[in-house]
């Protein structure tokens, strides 16, 4: 996974009007394109790796599939480009074939789209259809969970990246357990991607629902990063700067517990405050 | 213009425990779904306010419209909802419906697309049809611009950001003169919405291409961004925070100068570095 940055020369200039040349690591942005049953189904932009993840968690986002047997097999395939070095053909590795277990429906063709590396649900077509059911709804009578112990993980999860200190450019999710601990955090360009690499890397253990888990978030939160974790059965979220109205009615909607501006210790919560304790 | 903020009653918890409850500021996030001759073809999440540019924006950078004449009409319909004071009808304004003027093609389909808060471009299907064309390339005897001026630019974007303090949840996007003249500023959620409103109301005027203008950004730059700037023949974009490597290699492409973590008179200069003197 060398392709989750790359250095490239760059020209500095200081408040003097002194100009320098250095090399810099910026974040790799690269297309990934989506295909079902041989179909071309999505392109999304995002960082290299954990791109199977990444398509489990888009997909279960999407309501196509609910469970890692949903996808019979996924492979690399074409989208080669000619090599600098030797002439010859090589993988892009941006092109990934998914063929969907027999039951699973083949969802709408989506000619002309491309989600976007912020873009995760991409996905329907008027808005009454935006929302996602979730297979799993939350259970109402849930252990508390302590809040002290939320105000930490964001500073976890930051420890556990180890990308951004070099390029600035990199989102995270984090899945923690109840008792704070790390179960995997990912990063992307994208910061729906991060979710549903992190989202669908618990899919691929068979750890869905993940009722007994915190999702942390680096950075806002949208409507669709609380409809990931809606889908994925997480009933607590936690985020490091502002949710939006949108993203507040349907953790409210879903009884989740969404707080945000977790920093040093202070939270706000948005919804589901009766789930601390 | 009541929309793009919404008062709510949130809990704060304070690092010793102690728990109150305040009115606090979200940012709005509403859906907003685009027909083209009556058909439904794309939906995207949106801050509400400016939708007329954001659309003719949004077009421009899908290579469906080049000039304000290529809408015939833009107006709301439908989407109401039932108002809890009145009990009758209200419009959402989240269904805007456009007719394009006759010669103008209609795009292929966007069945199953939601175009999310930070998904712009969204609007192809296989990697090699990503890149849009622009009408405009990118003059390359150019007059040099300063970069001292360029420095200055983001805090003069900030000032001139009206809602960030109050929810923490708006990206900017600014078109300044080349003398350093700001010509507009919008926000939105979404980052790339907030970019097609700005170049939206500059096609409104009329002012395509914007060969004399910087466009500011008030975070990271993704292609997709510099794809917007150059399909409105910007040829210098200024971002306060770090671009992705594809958004890099495009901006080389089209002969952009591009910057970023333009702060406190610092900058590092990605591309176009010859243009600055």
């Amino acid at each position: 996974m060398g392709r989750v940055t790359q250095r490239r020369r760059i020209t500095t200039i200081e408040p003097g009007g002194t100009t320098r040349t250095r090399i810099d690591s910026l974040v790799v942005e690269e297309p990934l394109e989506i295909r079902l049953n041989g179909e071309p189904w999505a392109v999304t932009m995002r960082t290299p790796g954990h791109d199977i993840e990444l398509v489990h968690g888009f997909l279960l986002s999407e309501g196509i599939i609910t469970s890692a047997e949903d996808i019979r097999t996924a492979r690399y395939c074409e989208g080669s480009v000619m090599s600098d070095e030797t002439g010859t053909d090589v993988n892009t590795y941006n092109v990934l074939s998914l063929a969907l277990a027999p039951g699973v429906a083949m969802p709408e063709p989506r000619r002309s789209t491309v989600a976007t590396s912020s873009c995760g649900v991409c996905g329907q077509a008027s808005i009454d259809t935006i929302r996602t059911r979730s297979p799993w709804p939350l259970p109402a009578d849930r252990t508390p969970v302590d809040p002290a112990l939320l105000a930490v993980l964001p500073e976890r999860l930051r420890q556990a990246q180890r990308q951004f200190a070099a390029t600035g450019g990199l989102h995270a999710s984090g899945i923690f357990s109840t008792d704070g601990e790390l179960l995997v955090a990912r990063e992307d360009v994208g910061r729906h991607n991060a979710a549903d690499k992190a989202i669908g890397w618990a899919m691929l253990r068979d750890r869905l629902p993940l009722h007994d888990a915190v999702l942390v978030l680096s950075g806002r939160t949208s409507f669709e990063l609380i409809q990931k974790a809606m889908v994925a059965g997480i009933p607590t979220v936690v985020a490091i700067s502002a949710p939006s109205s949108l993203a507040v009615e349907l953790a409210e909607d879903a009884g989740m517990t969404l707080t945000g501006f977790v920093r040093e210790g202070r939270m706000n919560v948005y919804s589901g405050a009766e789930h601390l304790h």
